[in-house]
């Protein structure tokens, strides 16, 4: 058996260390607490999505992640060319299908994207639900659990050779062969815009550090599900949750990461 | 008389209850608080403006709201299939003219909008003004005292069939024939990027729950003039007001929305 | 010798007294600090960046601030035509070339702006170093030291009859003529994303109520400087360093600022 919370820590480690360049193709919302969440934990943010730079900034980045949430037939052909040039240089790239199913456009969307093959997969039950080939929920908002899908997250994740991060209440992770579940976070997350978000950018920053997506995905969630368990100690709504996790991100050492990160295997 | 503090805190009751979905079509500034003020009061919120997709997301949403704070012509575009889909389907929309008169684009967009029709129109003195057919102020700011502006104010809802609410250090509300005072607020507010964004918003929760207009807006600026007091009450300055706004939006219980409001009957 | 801190503080009360309308085309990332700071020090901030109102807007605004941070060919060309009026009815703007250097078109979007003139350019070292001709970093975070980019910031500003002012741990400021260093800060202000951006929204601000460029910018860096160290007294990371620094922006009096300011003639 892996030490997963020790692997959360020493990838933290590495991120703090190593100062990866992040490329972020995300949503209009998630701008701000992205990039302040990369910052937070040391990487270096850059949001670029003009069809003009984006290829020519994916070879500068070490990772690129792409988030569907406000997207129009113009960003999405951009994050079509990035993702491309993603896979062609061999950079890894997350995709987070924000609002996945909700009408055709976000349906179609991160499913051309999926069709290039990212390297992790993050997103609500209802989200990936959708990407799995169902009917999925009414927004942007998770309406499944996620026990209700681990088995169509699997045959996903194998069918398509993919980590897949499901996030909720208690997180769900697999690459096909290996599954971890991670409890943590506070009642107040899902209260705060862009808190996926900024998990997905967050993933970005430790497959920048760590080849093995699924162990890369791993010490992100663990990291997010512990600083916002963190900040739940000390926020009085989510007003002050949101800078609360943030310091929480900051502020985190490796060792009370390893410490404090609730991961089961399956 | 009715006890409108008591309606506020009963809508406020089914705001929670229910979780509207609302659709919102809003400007890049307030995007982040707008979208964190539906969650701290229990609303879902989606942000969709690609005219690829707007239609259809009208569809699924129980209101829309509409700003126009940073528009060009083709988020008008949208704007405009967005509120004339949710007119033919009966859904309420809120109309926010941010920053009407400042140039001749700020002067057609919200006056085209205002056109098709919408529930509540929502702005401050300047902006409503520009709407009722005067000059308004220097740009996105409040230049005309509310009080300044009422007669105006009365002439266009009774003309349009419209429910106004114009925030100020008073609010006032009227549907043409109702009219409504709230106090309450601090002084911090105005010193704070989107609060009035996020009223509008917050309005699209209400009228999701509440068919009558007028009772709907009042629950909203009952709420905000409220929560805004409260924050003040914690807040050194307006960093800190912002997230105070946000905990206290989602801490108030009906209860005590219907004792701290300040609403007075014309 | 002038009294650099004293009129620092003083153009701090001539923003508070005047309240200049601030135009600013800037980034997505940006536009909610950015605005939340021009209020805070009691400017008013205004959004406008579509071509069809972009140039009639200037001419309401007492100045206007250019961030190339998330630009596309259509921005830029708004951009161009802004800073073209700014230039023929003689009103002063700033120019924030962010990431420049990153690709191509973010080294050529802001040396087209560069060539139209705005009163001040505002940057780290290593987009100041590729608007000099240098090669510049690795994406919008500043890789090179103040220090190392001296010569040549004085040379562009000579060549260019231009104020340059060069953010990081000590800020350096010239007008080819006179030069000023300012220190203070805090360790966690570049761990908050925009607050560079803010800075330079801040010298729009400056720059409306003071002709002479250098001083103006002068009074922007040392208010952001001496409120920065007053949020890092209080901050317990970047969260609340961001809500402490906009408090810090508010309450501080043109006295404090006087007394505080850490400014070094050359």
């Amino acid at each position: 058996m892996m030490d997963y919370p020790y692997i959360a820590g020493d990838l933290l480690a590495r991120v703090r260390e190593r100062q990866p360049l992040v490329q972020n193709i995300t949503n209009f919302v998630a701008m701000d607490l992205a990039a302040n969440t990369l910052l937070a934990v040391g990487a270096a943010p850059a949001m670029a999505h003009a069809a003009v730079e984006v290829e020519e900034f994916v070879a500068r980045a070490d990772a690129l992640t792409i988030n569907t949430g406000t997207m129009d037939p113009v960003w999405a052909e951009s994050a079509k060319l990035a993702a491309k040039r993603a896979k062609s240089l061999g950079k890894p790239w997350v995709l987070d299908p924000v609002g996945a199913g909700a009408t055709t456009f976000r349906r179609a969307t991160p499913q051309n994207l999926l069709d290039i093959g990212p390297a992790v997969l993050r997103g609500n039950a209802s989200e990936i639900l959708v990407m799995a080939g169902g009917e999925g929920g009414k927004g942007v908002d998770a309406t499944d659990p996620v026990s209700a899908v681990e088995s169509a997250v699997l045959t996903l994740s194998k069918d398509r050779n993919l980590v897949i991060a499901v996030t909720g209440k208690t997180d769900f992770l697999t690459d096909g062969a290996r599954v971890a579940r991670l409890k943590g976070g506070h009642v107040l997350m899902p209260r705060v815009t862009a808190v996926g978000c900024s998990l997905t950018v967050l993933t970005g920053a430790f497959l920048a550090v760590e080849p093995d997506a699924f162990l890369a995905s791993l010490g992100a969630l663990a990291l997010m599900k512990t600083a916002g368990q963190r900040a739940g100690e000390r926020a009085e709504g989510p007003g002050s949750f949101r800078f609360a996790l943030l310091d929480a991100l900051y502020r985190i050492t490796p060792e009370e990461l390893a410490r404090e990160a609730q991961i089961h295997e399956a």
